[in-house]
């Protein structure tokens, strides 16, 4: 790294009015650079204290009460929380539990059947695997055509586009808001409402914008959503995902697993199932009570922090870290125009995979996407502009090796 | 309570070889009898320690490099050794991840997709609501018939009950091992075979059997199987379930919900879904890894114990228990046969809810079910015979002035 990097970081950190923020994370060892936030987000102190008051307390002491007491409405609490700082989704529309993956099953599912008659879904050839997976999973299933729209690898799907395959025949379309790879960030409302005016429902994967780039899914008429917990929000590996239910859409749907805790009236063990009324009809099993408490501390960092906050410091990281890519000579496969960009850039190079591996060797930690991504993650909330500046550089002297 | 119960309950406790291991537990408070492991385990005092282990080290320094070096392989490697501790299964059978409910969901439509022609599943109308509930919901979907069994309320299933409803439009069998209100303990070996002889697959929940009842489920040929681990395996609230699935049905089924990290190669970020080979295809969504922490503690404990040494208690603990009911005149509705019950009982009483509400505000802490059941649930490695006199005789007391 030259002087002139090194002090220009020292700069914007100096600058940053979101910088005391990284001190509320545990350390993170060896590693010098972390530049994978949005795959899996690091841990918070606050966590640490919560699990242990969490075992100790509500768990040990507490016991079955706790049910009673709390975790019953503990997903609708969080999904709440979630939804004002987070989502812009007034209460009882968000709820927390199962994967992103089988959320989306749900949704789609019930979503198809709200929709009789229409045959054909819309989904993008670059949308994150899993969505694509069950989307084609539920098409053989129910004999359903998915219109595929082919996007730009350092872009993404436009109104155009899906305005061009929506018709009459349409049931859903199922989007990211951000995509994975390029991280283009999608004409959210723009989308929704062509598709209304096709009569057909929306589904968005906000799994790389929710808790980085700010939402209004209410305002924007959004219908359905999903999203994880462990990139930008931090829950931890593995940790429950969210579903977002528009409030007039509830009684209107229903999901294909049939959960007693799903249920009208869970512990009457009556003879058949009723649905819930309201967004806890979109629940099945026990939801995952301790799988969820590192989320609640982030939650309450965004609350602090700001989204506007976050979203401005996030453009800023990604606007640098293209600069020194530009600088380095290395390709940027991301938008250039801010407004279009989620929370990482991905930089494109054929010995990506290589250089990612030697990266992890030294403490620089980006993630590898395939064909030829290097992808730059970067959390707001626990980034250095020092962190970005050093990272880049090892990426460009590791590259300028790779021949 | 008599000094003659105090007394007894002192000797059962001092002769009691597995009494040492309640020392392993979290202090539970003001709790003076916690009569409800079955519906929510104890924490183990571990667990604080992997806990926080986990968040400092795990998580917080391996961060996104956890997937690589052993997070991928967690649902397999903990599902191996609960099925080698817990379950009779040999490796590569078992696995972490999902609820009960969703793992019910996906393992009975593999089942019926697996039995194409056959319209008819079978099950009983005391199984536990989610059972009866994800069945009803995939009838209502694939247009089946439900077979419903009716049980006597202190009793179970029998091989003859199932026997008269099975034929060759069976597809699936679906059961509890262990009635969650009688605690009657199903002939599994039998009940599977007579299926068998009628080419239907059975499914058995084991939820109220898994880490106190010994299996043998490779022995018994058991086709599927899931369960909950938060009760015997003391998990934590909402911890993850597993799911059994023989090994000579994995290339055979098929589940719905098509998931990346139940593909074969999830980081290629292929065009088209390709079921991985043996039990990950029954994974669907990220694995929740922070939320089977606990349970990992538990398999150890299991393991240190004993599984037959823990039945030998259980099978002590519910005489026992049942000895103090008749002693005090409450009416006992489980088994009188320690062969045909599992680890808990239940005690009847009109006034059985009231009761309940009563004994939780003095620390007794047993569980109501619907209609008129009191249930004592009774976890080997965390319950003392003394907590069983003492809360059985404040139950007594209890429904004494209860009219």
């Amino acid at each position: 790294m030259t002087g002139a990097v090194v002090s220009r970081a020292a700069e914007l950190d100096a600058a940053d009015p979101l910088a005391g923020f990284r001190e509320r994370f545990v350390p993170c060892g060896d590693v010098r650079a972390y530049l994978d936030g949005n795959s899996l987000g690091r841990p918070l102190r606050a966590s640490r204290e919560r699990l242990l008051r969490f075992v100790d307390q509500a768990w040990g002491e507490r016991l079955i009460r706790g049910w009673d007491e709390q975790w019953m409405d503990e997903p609708l609490r969080a999904g709440d929380a979630l939804g004002r700082v987070a989502l812009g989704a007034a209460n009882g529309q968000t709820v927390i539990g199962d994967s992103t993956s089988v959320l989306l099953y749900k949704l789609i599912r019930a979503a198809v059947d709200a929709r009789p008659g229409r045959t054909e879904l819309v989904c993008d050839r670059d949308n994150f695997p899993t969505d694509r997976f069950v989307l084609q999973g539920i098409a053989a299933e129910l004999g359903l055509r998915v219109r595929w729209i082919d996007c730009a690898p350092d872009g993404g799907v436009t109104p155009d586009q899906v305005a061009h395959v929506l018709g009459e025949n349409t049931a859903l379309v199922l989007l990211s808001h951000v995509a994975y790879r390029s991280a283009w960030l999608a004409e959210l409302p723009e989308i929704t409402a062509l598709a209304h005016q096709h009569g057909a429902l929306v589904l968005w994967d906000l799994c790389h914008s929710v808790g980085v780039v700010p939402l209004e899914l209410d305002d924007w008429g959004v219908d359905l959503a999903v999203g994880c917990t462990y990139k930008y929000l931090n829950g931890g590996p593995g940790a429950p995902a969210f579903a977002y239910v528009r409030a007039d859409l509830h009684e209107r749907l229903q999901q294909p697993i049939w959960g007693w805790m799903g249920a009208g009236a869970p512990f009457a063990m009556g003879e058949t199932y009723q649905p819930a009324s309201g967004i806890r009809r979109f629940l099945s099993g026990t939801p995952p009570i301790l799988g969820m408490q590192p989320l609640l501390d982030m939650i309450d960092l965004v609350t602090e922090a700001g989204l506007p906050a976050i979203r401005e410091k996030s453009v800023t990281l990604t606007e640098y870290a293209m600069a020194l890519a530009d600088q380095f000579g290395v390709t940027v496969a991301s938008p250039r125009d801010g407004a279009r960009r989620g929370g990482h850039i991905t930089l494109a190079h054929p010995a990506a995979r290589e250089a990612t591996a030697r990266l992890w060797e030294i403490g620089v930690i980006p993630d590898f996407r395939p064909p030829d991504g290097v992808r730059i993650g970067l959390s707001p909330l626990s980034t250095s502009f020092a962190e970005v500046a050093d990272g880049l550089s090892a990426l460009a002297t590791v590259l300028s090796h790779a021949g």
